[in-house]
C-alpha cells in the first residue's frame, strides 16, 4: 500500500527499517545467561521423550536416538565444547538445534505437545532446586562454624549493646548465637520454598495443558519432583517461586548485614574487640597503616543488591495479565545473580567467622559498673521496692545490704540470666545444644 | 562551661533550645497508631503478672489488683472510653499510666524484669497472629467464591491468551481456577508465617534475658504461643515476622493485580466478556456514558502500596546493628497499613467475583478458527509428522483426512486437554474437587 | 435473566450482594486524607470560575456568588467548622456539595468543562508547590545551623574515618561541611522539581482538552504557575512530579541517614566524641544508666520509610496504560506522608545539630601517630621517592631529615591540605564562605 | 599464640584457613565489569600526571614517559589486546601494573597524592558523562520519530481511553505526543543530572584532600569538567549522581512501560488498531498462528529491572557512615546495567514506533456515538443548562436544536478542543511545532 510505504519513509528518521533489528535480537536473546541451565534443560528433555515414547508419539528407537543425542550434548557442555551459534537465542533452541545436527529428523519430535512455556519453567525449577540444596549446605556450614565457636568461647564476656549504647554484660557466645538463630530461620524458610519449587509444570503446554496422553506422573518421578502442578495456566505463568527465593535471599542477607555491622563496630580502633584475618581485610592505596574490613563491608552491601533484584522482579510482575508474557524473561538473571551473591556471601562469612580473633582483655575491660544499674535496680526489687521506683533511684539506697556486692560482679551478673534464652552459661549452653541438635537433623 | 554556653547561643540559629522539643516528641511518639494493640498489650500484661506472682515478685493480692485494673482498662478501650493523655507516648505507657491511676502502688511492680523491648514485640506478635487468622478467612472466602463459580460455569468457553494475544480455547473456569490456585499458595505461605509469628519473646528483657525465675512456659501457655524464643538478643531485635508478612502481602496482592488486569481487559468495550456490578464501578464526572472499573484499578494498585511498605521496612532494617534500635519503630505502621489494605482488597475482590456478569455469547464469538492451529498441528503429529514440521505447515496438508473436522470444533478442542491441570471438563472438574477438598481441610 | 439470578444466588457465598458495598465505598473514598488540599481546591475553583465568566459560561453575577460561596467554605475549613458528610468521597465533592448548599443552582455551573482529572492534579500541584517552599526553608535552616557551627568550631581536630577505620586527621568542621554540601545539592534538586511542579494542568478536561474558550493563560496567572501543560492526555495522566518528589525525599533522607550514622558512632561510649542534648535522647525502661540517641535512630530509619513510598508508587505506575486510571489515587497519601516525614526530620536534625556538645579533648586524644603514615609517605615523596615505594616503606628511612618532625604534628598535618576542598583551615574557611554565599542567594 | 592456633583448628569446620581466600578475592574484585572504564581511567591519569608535573612532583621527562605509556595502554585496550592478569583486581590496578611493565620506575609516581577513592569516582563521572550524551541522543531520536509520525498522521482519529474505557474521540497524534512530551521531561532531567555528574572530584585524596600543590583547575580544564567538588569527604564518599541516574532511568522506563502497555492493548486482536513490524514480533513455539509483541513486553518489563537497581543501590547507601566504604562498589554494575538497558530500550522503541502500521479504518470504526455524550452535555451547557444537570440528562432534551447534529460528528467533536493542549488539529499542530522547536534547541 502506497501510503504505508510513504509512512515508512517519513519515519525513516527512525533508526531502523528492515526485516530484523540486531538490537532487538540481542535484546530478545537470553542464551548469554540461560545457558547455565543446560543440564536442567537436557534432563527435562530426557524425561519428556520417555513420556512421548510411552504414549507412542515417538518410537522406542527414536527415543533412544534422542536420549543418546542428548547425552552427547550434555558431554559437550560439561567439557565446554558446546558451540553456541548465531540463532541460538536461548538454551532450549541451542540444545534443540544441536540435537537436530546430531540425530536428524527424530529431533523434530521432541517438542511434541511441549511448549517453550512449560519447558522454561521446568528447567528453572530443576536448576533452582539444586541451587537451594547448595545454599542450604552453605548456610549450615556457617551455622556450624558459629555454634562451635560459641561453644568454645562461652566464658568470654563483653558488653551487650542496644541503641549502639552499652546496655548489659553478656556472653560473646550469646551474641554469636543470636545470629545463628536467625540463620536457622533462614534455613527453615528455604526448605519451605524448596517444597514449592519442587513441583512439576511439564505437561502444561503453552496455556491449556497437553492434548496427548502424556503421563505427568512418569515425568514427576523421572525428574524427582514432589508434586504436579494443578492448573496449566498457573503453571506456565506464575513465578512465585522466583519471587519467594529473591525475598528469601534479601531477608537472609539482611541478617548478615546486621552481623557485619556489629563486627565492623567491634573491629574499629575504638572498640577493638576483634580483628579480622588478613585474608578478609585489605590495605589502603594511600594510607599505609590502614586495615579495612572489606569483607564485612561487602557482606553488608549485598543485602541491597539482592533486595534490588527482588524489588525489580516484583515491579515487573505487578499488573501483568495472567499466563506467559515475555516480561517474565526478567526472572532468570535475577535468580542467577541472587544465587551467586548468596553463595559467595555465605562462604565469605564462614571464612570471616572461622578466622577472626577476639581480644578478650579489651572486651572484658569494656564492661563498666554503670552497666550493672539494671542489676542494682533488680536487687532493690528483690528487697521489695516496686520496679518503677527502683529504676528511678539514683542515690545509694538504705536498702543495700552486704549482699549487694555480689551484684557488682560481671560474672555474677550474667549468671542471673538463667531463664531460657538468657545469657547465663547454662542458658547459652542450652542454646548451643539446641542448635547442634537442629543442625544434626538438617543433615540427616 | 562558658564555651558551651557560647556555642548554644551561636547555634541558636538552630530552631530549638530547651529541655524538650515538641517536634521531637511527636516524632518519637507512636500512640497514634500503636493504640490498636491495646488488647494485645493488656493480654500480655495479664499473663506476665501471673508469672510474677508464681515467682513471688508480686503477692497474690497484688496480682489480683493488677488483673482487675487491667480488665477495667480493657473495658474502657472496648467502650472507646479510654482517654489518652499528654505523655502517653505509646500504648504501653498509656496502659501503665492508667493502671497506676486505678490501683496505685502495685502497678509499679508489673514491669519487673520486663523491658519495653520484649513487651513491644510480644504485643505485635499477639496482634499479628489475630490479623493472620482474619486474613486467612478472607482469602478462603474469596477462594470459595471462585471455586463455586468455576463449578457453576464450567461449560463456558472463551479464548485463553498468552502475550495478550489469543492463544487457544479454554474454559472460563480454567481461568478462574488458575487464580484460585495462586491464592491457595498464599494461604499456605501465610500459615507458615503464622507458625513463626506464634513464638513467645516475653522473658527476654532488654537484651540479656530475665534474671528472675520467670516461668516462660507459663507465659507461653497463657498466651497460647506455639513455642518460646531461643535467644534473648534475637528475640528482642529481630522483626523477621514483620518483613515476612509484608512480603507475603506483596506477593498475594501481585496475584490479585494479575487477576484484576485480566478482568480489566475483559471489561473493556473491545473485549466485552464481563461486566462488573454497579457496586464495583463508578461513573465519570465529565463523561455521562462511562462506567469505570474502579474496584479493579484499586485492587491492581495496592500491590504497589504494600510492596512499598515491604521495601521501606527492608531498607530500614539493612545495616542496623543487632538488638533493639529505635529504627524498628517503623515496623508497626507498615504492619497495620498492610493488614488494612489486604483485608479490604480480599473482601472487595470477593464482592467483585461474586457479582460480575459474564457475557457468554461474546466469549464464544471471540473464538476464531486460527486458535485451532495448534490442534491442527497436533492432528498432523498424530499422522506421524514431526511436530516441528507440523508447526511450520502453512498450507493444507495432503495428510488431512475426514476426521480433521473433529479438530475444527472448539468444544472438541478443549476436551483434548485431559491430562492433569488441563482445560478439559474432566480436568477442570478435578481441579474444582481438589480445591474444595483443600478448602475443607483449611477450615477444619 | 433467570440464569443470572441463579448465578447471583450461587455465588452468594460471596460476601456481598446489593447496590453498594460499604467496604468498597471506604476503599474508594479519599476524603480522609485529601481534605488536606481544601485550600488548593478552593483556590483552583476560584480561578476556574473567573475563566468561565470570561468566556460567558457563567454570568458575572453567578461568578460573584460562586466566589463568595467558596470564600465562606474556605473560612469554614480554616476554623475547623467544615462538616464532612456521608457521600463526600473526596475533597472536591465535599467542597462542591457545600457550595450547592450555600448558593444553590449556580454551583452546578462551576464544573463546566472541567473534569475531576484536571482538577485533582491542579490541586496537588498547588499543594506540593507550597510544601516544597516549606521544605526548602527547613533545609536552609539546617544548613545554616551547620555552616555557622562549622565556622565556630573550625579549630577542632579529630580523626577522619574511611571504612569506619581511622584514616587521617581532619577538622571537625570539614566533617560538618561534607554533610552541608550534600544538602545544598538536595536544595538545588528540589528547586528543579519545583519548576516542573509549577505547571498548570487545568483546562485539560478528562483527556481531550476543553471544548470551551477557557483562557488557560488567565488560569496560569491567577494561580501563579510558571507554565501551561502541553498535552491534555499527559497533563491528566502523568504523576512525574510526585515520583520525583518521593525520590528527592529518599535521597535527601539517605544523606541524613549517613550523618545520623556518623553521629551515632561518635556518641557511643567507645568514641565519646559528642553527646546529644537531653531533648534528643531518651532513657531506657529497664536500664537506668542508658541514654539512647533516639533522635538519630529515627532520622536514620526514615530514609527507609520515604523510599518505601517511592518504591510503592513507582510499582503502582509501572505498566499502567496512559491517561487517568484510578490506580493513581495512591499518589496523595505517599506525597503527604513523605512531606510530613521530611518536614519533621529536617527540623529534628536542626535541633540535634544546634544542641549537641562536642568533647574536644576526646576528639584530640583519638588522633594517633599511625594516622600520619600518609604524611610520612608524602615526606619521602618530597624527597624523591616514588609514591608506590614510599607507601610500602615500613622501616625508618635514611631519607628522614630533621624536618620530618614537622610531619609528626596533627595541626601541621591538616594544614598541608590546602587545595580546594581540603581540610586545611584556609580551605575549610573557603567552604564556609562558599556556603554562606550560596545560602544568601537562596533566600534572596 | 597457642590458644589462637587451637581456635583456628576448632573452627576449621569453617571453610577456609590460609592467607588468602579465593572466594573472597573474586568477591572483592571488580575488573570483570569496571574494565569498561579503561578509557576514562587513562584520561584521568593523563590529566593527573600533568598536574604532578606542574607541581614538580614528576619531571617533564617522567611525565612524557607516563603519557606515552598510557597512550600505548589505550591502544591495547582499543584493539582488545590488553591482557588482564591475575592480581589485576580492578581497572586501576590493571592499568597501573601495565604502565609499570611498559615504562618501569616512573610509573610508581603517578599515584602520588591520589587515592583510589578520588580516582574511582573521577573515572565513573567521566564514563557516565559520555553515557548520558549517548542516551540523550537516543531519546531525541525516539522523540523525533514520534513527532514526525504525529505530524504525518494528524488526521487519524480514534478513541481516547481513561480507566481503559472508551472516553472521547481524539487524534492518534495527540496520543503519540502525550508520550513525546513525557520524554521531553526525561531529557530535561537528564541534562540536570549531567550538570551534577560533570564535577571534578580528583584532588580529594582519600578523605582529607591533597597535601601537594595540585592545580585542580588545571585538572578540571584537562578533563572538561564544569566545576570542582567543594569538600573532599563529600567528593569521595557521595554517589548521588549514580542514584540520580538510576532513578532517572526508572522514571524514563516507566514512561515507556506506559506507552508499551497502550500499544499492547492496541495490538490485541480485540482492539486491532496497530500491527507491529515482524522485526519486533515473534512467533510461538507451539501455536503457529500467533504473533507476539515481544518487543513491547520487553520494554514494559525493563522499568522493573532498572528500578530494582535503583532500589538496591539506595538500600546499600542507607545508613552507611560517611566517606568511602567498600559497600559503594555496588555502584558500577548498577550504573552499567542501567545504561545498557536504557540504551537498548530507547533504540528498540524507536524501531517499533518507526515501523508499526496503523489500521485507520478499525480505529475510525471504534468511535461510537456514546463517546459523544460529553459533547452533548456541553451542547446543553451552551444552551444554558448547568453542567451538573446536563451531565445527568439521560433522555432527549427539548433544548436540542438543529445544530445538535453538528455535535454528532467525530471530526467536529475533536475540533472543539482548541485550547492549548487539546486534541483539535490546530492544537495538535501547535504541539508538533513546539516539540520540533524544542528538539532543534537540544541539538544546537
Amino acid at each position: 500500500m502506497a501510503s504505508t510505504e510513504v509512512r515508512e519513509i517519513s519515519f525513516g528518521g527512525g533508526r531502523f527499517v528492515g526485516d530484523t533489528d540486531p538490537i532487538m535480537e540481542r535484546f530478545n536473546a537470553s542464551i548469554a545467561y540461560d545457558k547455565r541451565m543446560w543440564d536442567a534443560d537436557i534432563r527435562g528433555s530426557k524425561a519428556y521423550v520417555k513420556a512421548l515414547e510411552k504414549t507412542k508419539l515417538v518410537t522406542t528407537n527414536e527415543m533412544n536416538q534422542i536420549l543418546q543425542g542428548l547425552d552427547q550434548i550434555s558431554e559437550e557442555w560439561s567439557k565446554s565444547a558446546f558451540v553456541i551459534k548465531p540463532g541460538d537465542e536461548d538454551i532450549h533452541t541451542a540444545n534443540e538445534r544441536r540435537l537436530k545436527e546430531l540425530i536428524g529428523a527424530p529431533a523434530g519430535k521432541l517438542h511434541t505437545g511441549r511448549s517453550r512455556n512449560d519447558q522454561v519453567v521446568t528447567d528453572m525449577r530443576l536448576w533452582l532446586r539444586d541451587a537451594i540444596t547448595t545454599l542450604t549446605d552453605n548456610a549450615l556450614q556457617l551455622m556450624s562454624t558459629m555454634v562451635e565457636r560459641a561453644a568454645a568461647e562461652i566464658d568470654v564476656l563483653f558488653p551487650g549493646y542496644t541503641h549502639m549504647q552499652r546496655a548489659q554484660p553478656i556472653r560473646w557466645s550469646h551474641w554469636i548465637l543470636s545470629h545463628a538463630v536467625a540463620l536457622s530461620r533462614d534455613v527453615d524458610r528455604l526448605q519451605e520454598i524448596k517444597k514449592r519449587v519442587n513441583v512439576l509444570p511439564l505437561g502444561s503446554g503453552a496455556i491449556a495443558g497437553t492434548p496427548f496422553d502424556i503421563d505427568r506422573e512418569l515425568l514427576r518421578k523421572e525428574l524427582e519432583f514432589d508434586g504436579i502442578s494443578i492448573n496449566s495456566m498457573d503453571a506456565t505463568g506464575q513465578r512465585d517461586f522466583v519471587a519467594e527465593f529473591l525475598f528469601w535471599a534479601s531477608l537472609c542477607l539482611t541478617h548478615l548485614s546486621k552481623m557485619a555491622e556489629d563486627l565492623m563496630l567491634y573491629s574499629t580502633k575504638e572498640f577493638s574487640f576483634i580483628s579480622l584475618s588478613d585474608a578478609y581485610s585489605t590495605g589502603s592505596s594511600l594510607m599505609p597503616q590502614k586495615k579495612n574490613a572489606d569483607s564485612l563491608e561487602l557482606i553488608r552491601s549485598k543485602a541491597g543488591r539482592v533486595f534490588g533484584s527482588c524489588a525489580g522482579f516484583m515491579m515487573t510482575l505487578k499488573g501483568l495479565p495472567s499466563t506467559y508474557n515475555k516480561d517474565l524473561q526478567e526472572d532468570k538473571e535475577a535468580m542467577f545473580d541472587c544465587y551467586d551473591t548468596v553463595h559467595a556471601v555465605l562462604q565469605v562469612t564462614t571464612g570471616v567467622m572461622s578466622t577472626l580473633k577476639i581480644n578478650q582483655s579489651v572486651m572484658q575491660a569494656a564492661l563498666s559498673p554503670d552497666m550493672l544499674a539494671t542489676d542494682l535496680a533488680y536487687y532493690l526489687v528483690r528487697q521489695g521496692v516496686p520496679f518503677r521506683e527502683a529504676h528511678d533511684l539514683s542515690a545509694l539506697s538504705p536498702l543495700f545490704g552486704s549482699d549487694v556486692s555480689l551484684v557488682w560482679d560481671y560474672s555474677s551478673s550474667v549468671e542471673q540470666y538463667q531463664a531460657p534464652g538468657g545469657t547465663a552459661k547454662s542458658s547459652v549452653s542450652a542454646q548451643v545444644d539446641h542448635l547442634r541438635d537442629w543442625l544434626k537433623k538438617q543433615t540427616q
